[in-house]
């Protein structure tokens, strides 16, 4: 069973999976080892995965055989496990609790070298469509405070695996950086009854000088304050706290939208790993007028080292004003 | 002249580095460029660094000349700048500030292949000796808040040069991470009137299970929740806040744990690329009593990925308690 441990200094939580325990030898040569070979995401491989927990059949075929078009399974290696119960308890001055939780894989498509930048716009909205309804499903588990979705595109942003697929990591606590957030906005609302989300979002337009791509229902713009180069954040124009809570049409858009940044990135970039996160609103709570869903893009581009470690703050060596620049400029 | 800009919603600071402008093509294969070629670090290239702060030269000889066994030089691309005024200011919604700092770099010996694990204690010492006095010059500018001392080694660490060498900067703001640190420690001191540091110390003596080293005056330990396999912290066990009070006989003591822990790193894992920090209390602040200094060191193993950026949690697939088996197993 996975455990999750607190820091007792700095209250940040960890998740100890000894599932994919490592000894030192494991760690030799991971560069190497991945690329090429067998792959458990393609057609006829279905066996290779844990047995699927959704797919997408237009053909009506059957479970965890090929055919589908999205296909979505428990992780092989969970960082999390569904069964059991949380557990809490003290061991001297620290505190931990059982890795209670969800930990899945969302193979966006059959296709071994196809990606979202290059994906049919339904092919990606459907991607974005599964998160909407994996999130309601697992609402229904009172014991899960948050779904975290995510995308680590190549080997150097984490990803084990070359076949294009997202991840779903249910937690029984609010993460941190989420509650950072939460806070943050909290404190905004306080002070000024609007949603500084709303607020980032007006000013950007007024300003345009970060904007990356704007179109009716979502903007992408390169934060104030990116962390990395080309961080670019994509968010819904109109105030909506819940990811979850997207309607269809809105989906449609915001597949345009992805299409659009990853294009643009990758044009700009050739076509770098990176990672993209859903920053949404603990799926347990009502709708808040103080937080706005929104995506963080990533682009791997520069290294995080000691000094980002040590302070949390980052050295970015690429203004927003220039990437926006180098991204508007792109036509695809 | 570089910026301090902060996340409106966060309140994290970044630091936008326009002297270390780059534009989309300087990212394509950054990987490869790296290693070989020109030393800037080595005997006779004294003068494509700029000009030193400090050297220790046992033979007198002169300024930025070769004959030096460790010296200190201000970053050529430096993330912050010694001069003008922070000049605070709005930009709408936004805030940032000059980015007025200091940016160093300890050049820890001439030999361009020796590195902490196979340099003589003395010169161990030396490389802790000289940040001490770093800081103690660094402090009489009232305008610098915080001095973090970083060392990244291997590239896949963050460091751009092989030759080994540490860096210092130093910033008009207290870090987002270090202020989460002392505040966490002080909610602990006014509950229980202890530092829980020291806490740690004992509890982590008593149970035996993370403890990697332990000796006369510091002791290394796998933290409970680590974050990174391997994940190492070296504590004094007598109590300070500040780094900078490390007394002359403590310098030995610490130079010969860093050694130990170094070694055993080195032998476990096959010398792999790491960061360390030292964590020490905001050098403009009078001795704290809930705060505890000590140095974070992570091999770096593993990626950091999408859901590490999303949630600040992190997946460790190897317990401490593991960890702490296999180094104390090693002999050097």
């Amino acid at each position: 069973m996975p455990e999750l441990r607190k820091d007792p200094v700095i209250g940040r939580w960890v998740i100890i999976s000894t599932e994919r325990g490592k000894r030192p030898s494991d760690f030799a040569d991971a560069e190497e080892k991945k690329k090429g070979g067998f792959c458990p995401f393609c057609y006829n491989h279905e066996n290779k995965t844990p047995p699927e927990i959704f797919a997408l059949r237009p053909d009506q075929s059957p479970r965890d055989k090929p055919g589908w078009t999205l296909r979505v399974v428990p992780n092989k290696f969970p960082a999390l496990r569904v069964e059991g119960q949380l557990n809490r308890q003290g061991e001297g001055i620290y505190d931990k609790m059982n890795g209670v939780g969800a930990h899945e894989v969302i193979i966006e498509t059959p296709e071994h070298f196809k990606d979202l930048a290059n994906m049919e716009i339904s092919g990606v909205r459907d991607v974005f469509w599964i998160f909407r309804e994996r999130i309601l499903d697992l609402k229904k588990d009172i014991r899960l405070k948050y779904v975290m979705i995510f995308k680590n595109h190549g080997m150097s942003a984490g990803a084990s695996l070359e076949h294009t697929h997202s991840q779903l990591i249910a937690t029984p606590i609010i993460p941190k950086t989420v509650v950072e957030e939460m806070e943050g906005a909290k404190v905004y609302f306080d002070y000024k009854d609007r949603c500084i989300f709303c607020d980032i979002i007006r000013q950007e337009i007024n300003d345009g000088s970060r904007v990356v791509y704007d179109e009716e229902h979502f903007i992408a713009i390169e934060p104030y304050a990116p962390r990395f180069p080309f961080e670019t954040w994509i968010l819904p124009k109109e105030h909506y706290s819940h990811f979850e809570f997207i309607s269809d049409e809105m989906l449609n858009h915001l597949a345009v939208m992805m299409k659009e940044v990853l294009g643009r990135i990758n044009a700009a970039l050739n076509s770098p790993p990176f990672n993209f996160v859903i920053h949404t609103f603990p799926m347990q709570n009502d709708s808040e007028e103080s937080y706005h869903w929104h995506i963080e893009f990533m682009p791997k581009l520069t290294r995080v080292a000691g000094f980002e470690w040590g302070t949390g703050f980052h050295i970015n060596p690429t203004s927003p004003e220039d990437a926006a620049q180098y991204l508007k400029q792109i036509t695809l």
